[in-house]
């Protein structure tokens, strides 16, 4: 048993750690930050959780918190790489959800998220808890930067093509749609249900803040940059992505083999299912779990190679990958605590 | 480890069954019967079960689910009644999630369901399953049927009121909203999403089936008939009953007293949670889970009383109730299997 | 043709006005106001008013808006009471859609709004703009206060019940569910998407703003107090309000009179329709329209009499009823501009 | 004043028809038929149009729609084709909102539909109403072939760009979504709140019905065969059809020089906006209008053109349309009655 404390334990990705965290049986949460709810009791703000989780939420603190062999933030961008580094020294581990570790490169860092980075001199340890790809490297972090939702989505429905060299990786195209609870627990107008209910739009055309890390993560298996036009899209609904992928085949593979290269690929992923030929991945039947579920088609028998890739963006998108790479971390089996299956209907 | 078998189980009540029992400790599901899908595997109609159930629908057989400790009925009304007698005989405990044995007269029965009830003998026998309220005789039941949605989100809410003679019985009123999960998982016009989505109505305004249900478990309790006027509602959502129940107090007990009340009656009760004075139960705050809410209120210190009650239509109001029953009967720690918590946001 | 000014002209009812004025024969907005938005173009707010729309965003001015034959004010409470004077000083019909003026005491609008009154002599002037009421009276109004989305939806399903003296008005009950946008245009946690989307639950049943209006209104017609109990709920949509109505039935009248007794009533109602008796009105049948839709019931032959009635809340609710309002003062006939349909689906 | 019949009054295309036409100055709707609902009055059915629809639902028969000026085919594939010719002879209109008439290739036609084409003759003379690119035959045409959904968005989207031979043919994507009105108003699963809502999914990737008829209409400006990837996905709202398109730049033309060159393009059609440049298009800013609105962009000045292009599924994409077309085969204005407003919120 851990003890584990969650800083910013007040917007969606913390109240979800908050939801597995209570039922994984090796980690106890004892501590839950909250600047403006310091003092008030989790269960009170959140009464989902009432009868599991017996915490107040206090004002950060590193004493507090150094008390806890793992420290989760779950804050807006900006503030995990303020606290980084004494928890470090004192032998904490730091999993991060927020961007802050997740760029290689401070100064693109900086041109994309729009401030000094505070501790570049951690950019290079820092490790990107995508466990399909980096396991090893997960078990011996000390200080995760764990993948944003849409970046997510995304690489796992590439890798195989890339790593293969089967497509054009100057051509790569990813829409993307997001449900609206990837945009936080914030009080802004563009997420009121009046605003978004009953609506599709495309946002951020002309670029994402997902796209260098998207970019960074295909180099990295690659070999060299890829090009990639990505347009995220916002969807009348709370939870769930759904990544529609199309790439330019460079090679004669037939759709059988990519079928059986898929699931080769995945087939020790606990995580990742590959669904069978002609089937079409719905965000439904992820929501609340781990899960990413992908299919791969080839209309017409065109070049254009399309996949299609879901995830609960809250989940496999941020507090489910989280523990996955927690438990990676702490040596406790991959799926502890992540048996937990998609609500349906 | 027990079998389990599962009669209809294409509808949602079958799948969220599903959904429990295949992390239920104790509980091995070893048949699944449907009709119209029968040599389908179960997962490929519901991937999101993929990896969690390895079983293959089968038509309906008494043989095959005699093999089970215990029967689930998933199914319209009118198929239990025909199938639970020779269950019965062969030892098989039976828990049925229709409206099959839930009234006790089978000519009012008849009058509501429009059909002469195949086994009348056995409605004797049946315990209705609100553990709430019964929880000793369930424990002994060979066979049980398990309340409906709106009856148990309304039972609850109104037995502290009744058992303590509170309150006018001749002037009770439930006004009731339900999402359309409730409706099953039926090829219909009126819960299609473009007739459902953006929209609200009241329904069967004139006498709905779960009524004399109701009224038949309030009588019960309270030794002599009750009067209460029922308004059904379909909200835009997929899960979750709100009840809004009124009352006119007939004692001088005061809204402190009312919440003790509340308080007292359920502080046993591991799934009905009386939240503080002055709450609104949100049915968000029970999606998934096997929770009931409860809060109550006095508004203007008038001589109304306003009790609002929660539950997940599917879990509280279908199978997370079924199971609760289940262990009852089957000698397990209620909540076994049951230790879900709701889906928020 | 009139010029028209609009005070407030970012929010929903504003907008909602906006849509409706554009293509009102009679009248051209010519001044719209946004401290905030000043200087902008209301159609690069608002794109869904491309090219019918010529207009940018002011400052309120009360020069400018005293060149408005009519001015509404579209504004959060607080803002109308200060400007209105020296308008209507200027020969300015004013149309309030805000609670400024809408109760007739000073002291009672202090204790539910939480402010002074900034100008308590004009309430006795101010006409209550119910034209299903009070048409006379607004034919001939200077200051005019817009009903609130409940009262009207409420009201307009008691008052056969009220003026006819055929129910106990010390047992009144109205459970009302209303989609999201009555809460406004404005950056607030709990009308997110996230938080309101696929959940259900009530609100102030302590005392909501709104109950003093409906009781005010309620009284005036009867001649004495009523006794009201009402409970508004957030329902997971857009657009509507459905009103459910309770009154236990102090006469003999039957459902047949009681249903010749509603459609007399409304007869020469341009914008109230009752429904074929059994009927069950749905919110969708009146989205964007300026449409009451109301239906009456008794179950089971009890003494409950059910209304159920519903209305759009920016439309009937506010701005149609505004502009319903204006064309009585104005002298235009009452549906001018207003002859606009539900969208279904 | 012309005299308007439609047959198959009772789906989603055919109420919005009735909606849009009940407000028409020059038509009155003399025939709606029905063979399920014969004898019903439509204002039963659609009590949205109480009050401004006097007509009962008749079976279809050719003398009753003789005695109309035009015709609308509101049907699922197959009718029209069946009854088109005799209405021709006897001199109606003939407007056909269902798919029988879009595809020039008979056999094309069949493959993809499933059944023989009944009057193959026919098809020649059929007019593909897309007023933007073929307002001059449309004028003149007898028997009018309204264009699919999807198709209406792509085309507009990529009309331009393929127009003057700006980017490679050969390698189009449209990666389009629907919401689930577009699926009709039919009794089925997979169209359930229960089963769409809070979901989102692709379908159809292996091939969509609405491909050819994209596929014949770009080949018909540009004089050669293009390769289009068309992916449908099904979205979880009611109304509207947004478009994401890529195609790759075959030219240096300026992001600049591609937005003046739409802005042209489009200057004077009065359903098609452009949005200003960086626009990301809502589909809520044109529910419930006959309204196009489209954005072009080109992220990080890479090669890869993204055109948005949102429409109202039922009203542009197709009985807004529809009355657009007739109003140019009848000399109406473009426009009459078709100045209605998106509904936002």
């Amino acid at each position: 048993m851990i003890r584990a404390g969650i800083v910013g334990g007040t917007g969606y990705t913390g109240v979800e750690l908050l939801r597995l965290l209570a039922l994984h049986p090796e980690v106890e949460v004892s501590v839950v930050t909250s600047r403006t709810d310091a003092g008030m009791r989790v269960d009170a703000l959140y009464p989902s959780l009432r009868g599991v989780i017996d915490v107040v939420f206090s004002a950060p603190d590193a004493d507090a918190l150094s008390n806890c062999e793992v420290v989760f933030f779950a804050t807006p961008n900006g503030t995990a790489m303020q606290m980084a580094k004494v928890l470090l020294d004192r032998g904490v581990k730091v999993i991060d959800l927020s961007a802050d570790f997740r760029l290689k490169d401070a100064k693109e860092w900086s041109a994309w998220y729009g401030m000094e980075h505070a501790c570049p001199e951690l950019l290079e340890e820092a490790v990107y808890g995508l466990p399909e790809v980096n396991r090893e490297g997960i078990k011996a972090a000390r200080l995760l930067a764990c993948p944003g939702c849409y970046p997510t989505s995304v690489q796992l429905g590439f890798l195989p093509l890339i790593e293969n060299g089967l497509v054009d990786s100057s051509h790569l195209i990813a829409d993307v749609k997001s449900g609206v609870s990837g945009a936080g627990r914030k009080a802004e107008l563009a997420t009121l249900m009046s605003e978004t209910g009953e609506s599709f739009k495309a946002y951020a055309v002309s670029g994402h803040r997902h796209l260098p890390e998207i970019t960074q993560g295909l180099k990295a298996v690659i070999g060299h940059s890829v090009n990639l036009t990505f347009v995220p899209h916002l969807t009348p609904m709370i939870r769930g992505i759904h990544a529609t992928l199309y790439a330019q085949s460079s090679s004669n593979t037939s759709l059988d083999e990519l079928q059986a290269l898929y699931e080769q690929r995945y087939a020790n992923e606990i995580f990742v299912d590959v669904l069978p030929q002609g089937s079409h991945p719905d965000t439904r039947n992820v929501r609340g779990s781990n899960m990413c579920q992908i299919a791969i088609h080839q209309p017409q028998g065109s070049q254009t190679i399309v996949v299609l890739s879901v995830i609960d963006n809250l989940v496999k998108g941020a507090a489910g990958q989280a523990i996955q790479n927690m438990n990676l971390m702490c040596g406790f089996p991959e799926n502890t605590g992540l048996k937990v299956l998609a609500l349906y209907p």
